[in-house]
């Protein structure tokens, strides 16, 4: 293993009076902090909240933008124009950007979330309504990492546009490189164990065992982790231990 | 009469498919076009058409921030703390601001909207708030021009934040320099008549005639123009042809 | 004709500040307004009007429900649940209902709103859940008229739950007995002939000519008209003037 | 002591999937749930789960309507027109109503939340609004207790409605018989002990100690008690026990 592979997990999930997450114990041991920006999670003040609390632990922040949808938490695919879809990703990332500038902080990436996410890597035209706005923030979009990454590479050098690719820790691959959808059985991992193999052989050996049973080369240059419970949080702590024994 | 005085407008106060004012009107005759930023009125499309008709009109942009509260419009004073009244500031300008260099447009300034604006001139804390998320992006914070303008000057100051003042075209002013409250009668002008001399008397003496009667200086960088029906975009028209005839 | 048609009309679409569409014009002369339940448009204020206007002129009040999705105007079709959808309808109903009996008026039919109403003809689940949810109501439930009446007829007799069909004046029918899907050409008329013409086809010999060009018998209660203009609320007025001589 | 006391409590309080509050852990102990109506907590879909889980602990249900404020969960005074009040609060509890008759339950009273309850108290044109409203339920409402009953008594008997007295567990009182307001230290019992005293003390004797040590006599019809963590589960168990053994 010779390049860094960096840890990026949701953050900033909360809104108003609701908790979501336990960004506190989890800051400290990822590089990458996706923030919600007020769409589907977050408000300005959970934004500023989190943007400290990243700051407190030198993690990078990146703008999570997602569709309008609090109640379905941005995870329901809801039908936009593409010019539609770059503005309200501009005017996310320029929410947290301000936010962040006011606290002396930066953007750093851009991930776009759950629907939003997935409708990009399933539509080509979505990839590039949201590469057309990302690309005037002058900073790197984060997309999953698959077996077609040269086509989004091709595109994006078009908007002069930088990627981070991204693997999973918790979710199944299939041969074809894609993620087997959540609605099929063992698409996400629930064994601490299998979170942390999978993270593991990534590291190790850029590759995943896909729930075909095949060995899967994949490209990343970060891996999403989840901290919502306490196990989870305690796994993500080990992942950090042994990626510094790594650095 | 030796400064130019520039007319600016609320624009951009559409939502979805609710359509307010008559922005393609008007917009060709102010010099100042109040872009709402999708907490009172408008959303991320609403103002990227918005924005690309200032352009064509090179009329200049300003962030028109307000309370979240699409239901009332923004003119129900919503208890906030002061850090919050900043966070949302921030929030709202920085998301215009994104789309602005999206169209390559710009934002120049910063006016708040409805009871935002209200609290901010009614209590020095929310003035303080707005003004130090405002200094963040280096641009001017419209504010009303009244007879205690030093006060507003000096805090500004501190934040190294310039302001500019505006006098409105169609409310009536006390003696003591406040306007006339509009729950109180005679406190806004109908009559095209009234609003016309208030403007014109204000261009040409810097005063305006109080609802008691008395002569009342008034400094003014600009003036608030409404544009919502036939007979005040026509009035706004003629306002500019005279102005352009001294300017 | 032996049978009475009914004119339905969607009313009560404003929100806020917003206005949307001329109810005060338009009520004297439909059967049966459909008034938006707060999801896609209105709000408990406006809500109250427009019970309080129909009320005056003695016409049919039905629960309009819709998606929650102001921003898209309930048009975007949102993935939920069946119970979700069940649920939903049975919300923005009774939140009417009381509204109504507060004015001591009452809701005698639910018509659902855009994309819930084009989810509901197009997937029979949809249809179910909805049929679940109005069937508590004891009161009729609005679907289109097309080839398939029945179907839906033997659905709704499960559920011991009355329908009413719909016709509308100013969309196109393929010979299918489907209505021509707006994105294509000519599916929506706006010459007021073509309109005018269409209802009294459907009047007097109970069928519409097809975008194709044939006959195509067509069994309606009701026929859904627009009065978002002067020009339609004009035709209204004729057809209502037309019904009148035959009844 | 010979009327039995009541336990209310605040219910359904998440929203999407922000989970608040153990509702199900809470739901055995309580004679009475307190169910958000989707303006400051709830959807239609949390409703619904609330609804169920009433039911199989055969606890009474209460509709919990507050001000439209999600961000800031109903806690902000918003001012409204006494007839948006009426109307708020009439297209809440009807919302509920239906939700209930869908599951073959019915909506016993009306309880105000948060910033509406307070307004309630402090303005009787507010208490006129919410009673006219609540009122076409036939259900009683249920207001604080305090010195003042018979002024309300008096206004409720106006609209033939029936009120219902609650006192709270975990708030200190004053000699002039309201709350001693939350800004102010040691106005929320935190200690379990203090709580578990208080209402032992209702219960008892029908009086509290006030903040300056008096002893205040108090009509409660029922005890407001909060689920939101383990400790205090266990001491709503506990009193619950202690109020078994009573009745």
């Amino acid at each position: 293993m010779t390049t860094k592979i960096l840890l990026n997990c949701d953050m900033g999930e909360s809104f108003g009076n609701w908790k979501m997450g336990d960004d506190e114990s989890v800051m400290e041991w990822v590089d990458m902090a996706n923030i919600a920006c007020g769409f589907h999670a977050s408000d300005p003040h959970v934004m500023s909240k989190t943007i400290k609390l990243a700051q407190h632990y030198h993690t990078q922040i990146g703008a999570h933008p997602g569709y309008q949808d609090l109640v379905g938490f941005g995870r329901r695919s809801i039908p936009h124009t593409m010019d539609e879809i770059s503005e309200l990703v501009c005017y996310q990332v320029g929410a947290l950007q301000a936010l962040c500038r006011y606290h002396h902080a930066s953007v750093g990436y851009v991930k776009p979330h759950g629907a939003l996410y997935n409708d990009m890597m399933a539509n080509i035209d979505v990839f590039n309504a949201v590469a057309q706005a990302v690309a005037e923030f002058n900073i790197p979009l984060m997309i999953l990492s698959s077996s077609d990454n040269q086509q989004y590479l091709d595109i994006a050098d078009d908007h002069d546009l930088p990627l981070l690719f991204e693997a999973f820790a918790d979710r199944a691959y299939l041969n074809n490189g894609q993620l087997s959808p959540r609605t099929q059985k063992g698409s996400v991992y629930v064994n601490q164990d299998d979170i942390y193999n999978q993270v593991m052989q990534i590291i190790n050996y850029g590759s995943v065992t896909t729930l075909e049973g095949e060995r899967l080369p994949i490209e990343a240059d970060t891996i999403c982790v989840h901290g919502d419970n306490p196990q989870s949080i305690a796994l993500i702590r080990k992942i950090r231990q042994d990626l510094n024994a790594f650095n």
